[in-house]
């Protein structure tokens, strides 16, 4: 366990092939919260095939950041972007109009899109995909649903076998971090909320949230990709979690369960059952689990089974990666040849299993005095520090088993110790020795 | 929330396009519960582009099925099917060879391939891919760990955009199934591994499983796929649950913990940390909620932190739906312009949120005699059943909450009921209506 072995083992780089097409140039549309995260992850990480040429924005100057290549062209001018060179337009303005507008024209002059704006996708997604197919452009979404985690591209593909029948999830991050602060701290709905605005987890204007709206939207966006059915949000039957009030978390314990924002949608032969509302579940279930801003999606196929995907569903960072991801997927089905895996660069790296951890360590003895003096002094001896001792009743004296968790220090020194201990008589068989995951 | 709304909504439809390319012709060679499933799936769901042709086991007689189209051919000879006019090899037999063999003639003679086969995925992984690269075709392996849940293309696609610096997860069914159970019915790991092995869920010779080398080859895999470090399944350290006995888990307990089988792989700057070991994991962990056979797999991005895939890691059918979703991957891939999503085709189905659930009504009223009794009969009026009644203490006789659960019905007939209701002079607020997820 303790051993860092040099074995020689090699990382994978993606690598520029001569005869691979050109990089793509992408224009980012909105530099905010996300739009900057795009820029930076793009910078950092320079994934092959990609190349960042244009920003826009209003009060252009005011956003202009100096960690870009002088390259990158900074404006406020939606039609010099449109007339560029710009294969990828990224739009990350939000809202129905102009972003709606700006990615009709992006598509229709031979752009491909990747957005992460959910009530366009909602409302206008059938139409938008179409006009991206006459076009032979790609238009991506996967950061309109669930920020970070790798949902809509987990239905379009990793579950794209199997025959989806009902998608349940947790959408809205201000909702449940509503919720969980009325179950954690007891307090009335207004209060939570106050505290959310303070925060910045909820707006101003918290009904889109609150309401279900948001979520309606997310779930006509997931029903569309995993389920095949196109729905209307204002199809889709919202409610409000204003209702809830802290003595139904004290209801809700007393049956096993919690409170959260749920938002379904069940296809069957002859109908689409969606509805975006505050549930009880079940307090072993996944989606009970779901604490603060994060989000969560069950889907339910026919073959599959129940997948879980969960994760950081909003901030910049998250759904950056998001819309990262999607201009990645468009840089590689335009590769020459689109195998999963570029050819690839080798470079030695060791491997050690000599993790850092708090360890747990149960040994079994021949009870006598002295036991715990005995392996304190050994332990001391590598600078290891003891953080508890325990022992349940109930055993023989001959075979009694008893734990001592150590502090936070790593594998080897450990594992160094017990070599030292293993020869001890008053041991009955050999010490266990497990790792504690925080 | 009842009201069953007749918008007309549409599904989408695959259509196959004049001009798009021939379906791809594939062939499964292994035909064993996995294999089958492919095959049914195939069947059931018709995926375009895709055309079962061969059917390759030993002794076919005994494992044709009248399910599949007359024009599948059943062969025993693998030959016919490497000269065939198969364009994607399916190779379902797992180990080393002859599984190897076959599949570097079948990328040599372009085709690609999608296989399920963990051990030569971790042991041969490179080489294949870099075969695959070298005649233009796809070797995809996403069924080659963790079953039906779609991590592989989760880290080859959603989080592309993300760089990864940790993977940790529950990898291996046979030992999360004894470990649940030695902690649940508080039986010794050979008493739990008996159990394991008469239902089917561990092997004859369970060594692989039990001490972690089955996981080991999964993470050499995920680590491959996620992190882009290439190491050998032999350099990490492995080590077995069988130490584990039934007072562990009581220890565990007591600091809020319980034991888990963890795969985890972590990249730094200089080093690979990887290990296959049993561990403590905090009871709020994701990790922890991993009950039975299901598999989990918890991602650490540098950008968008945290992400878990969780689902069943293994059987038939999900691992065809990952051998489907391969294959569907590599024919959008082949398709004219990879856009996204296909043209739709429109047909109506109507919108409904007539969920079917339990269901928790909180009361808010002023206490006098003979509410519960108004309230019983007006559900009896409409059919439904009272499943229990609750009500906390401490709360003043003039604005008293209770609670009534009802037994499984549907919202529609739950809201006729509570506009009945709703006019009664002793209720201070509008009840709260909620359903309950089961």
């Amino acid at each position: 366990m303790a051993n860092v072995s040099p074995n020689s083992v090699t990382v994978l780089r993606e690598q520029e092939h001569p005869g691979t097409p050109k990089a793509l140039n992408v224009a980012i549309v909105g530099f905010g919260t996300v739009g900057s995260s795009v820029a930076r992850i793009l910078s950092e990480r320079s994934p092959s095939g990609l190349r960042l040429t244009h920003v826009c924005n209003r009060n252009i100057e005011r956003k202009r950041v100096d960690w870009l290549p002088s390259t990158v062209r900074w404006t406020e001018d939606i039609d010099a972007v449109l007339s560029s060179e710009c294969d990828i337009f990224v739009e990350l303005i939000g809202g129905l109009e102009p972003a709606g507008d700006w990615i009709r024209r992006a598509l229709k002059s031979g752009r491909s899109v990747v957005t992460a704006n959910k009530q366009l996708i909602s409302r206008h997604g059938n139409e938008l995909l179409r006009l991206a197919a006459e076009n032979g452009q790609h238009l991506a979404f996967g950061a309109s649903v669930a920020g970070g985690i790798p949902v809509i591209s987990g239905l379009q593909e990793g579950l794209a076998g199997d025959e989806l029948i009902e998608l349940c999830g947790i959408l809205n991050g201000t909702c449940n971090y509503i919720l969980t602060r009325i179950e954690a701290a007891g307090v009335s709905f207004d209060e939570a909320l106050r505290e959310a605005q303070k925060l910045g987890f909820a707006e101003a204007d918290p009904t889109d949230d609150v309401d279900g709206l948001d979520a309606r939207a997310k779930l006509t966006i997931l029903a569309r990709t995993g389920l095949g059915v196109s729905a209307s949000a204002s199809d889709i039957c919202a409610r409000s979690i204003s209702t809830i009030e802290p003595v139904d978390f004290e209801y809700a314990k007393l049956l096993d369960c919690t409170i959260r924002q749920l938002s379904r949608a069940r296809k069957t032969s002859d109908r689409l059952f969606a509805s975006v509302e505050p549930a009880l579940v079940h307090s072993s279930s996944p989606l009970a689990a779901v604490e603060g801003g994060q989000n969560l999606v069950v889907s339910t196929g026919k073959f599959g089974g129940e997948t879980v995907f969960a994760g950081h569903g909003a901030g910049g960072n998250p759904t950056a990666v998001a819309v990262v991801s999607d201009l990645i997927a468009i840089a590689r089905s335009r590769q020459h040849n689109g195998a999963t895996l570029e050819e690839t660069e080798n470079a030695a790296l060791p491997v050690s299993s000599d993790f850092t951890s708090r360890h747990y360590l149960r040994f079994t003895v021949r009870d006598e005095p002295g036991i715990i003096a005995a392996l304190a002094k050994i332990f001391c001896q590598h600078g290891i520090n003891i953080d508890a001792v325990f022992q349940k009743p109930g055993y023989s004296k001959s075979k009694l088993p008893f734990v001592i968790t150590l502090e936070s220090c790593s594998a080897s020194v450990v594992e160094k110790a017990l070599k030292q201990i293993a020869p001890l008589e008053f041991q009955v068989q050999p010490c266990l020795n497990l790792p504690i995951l925080d």
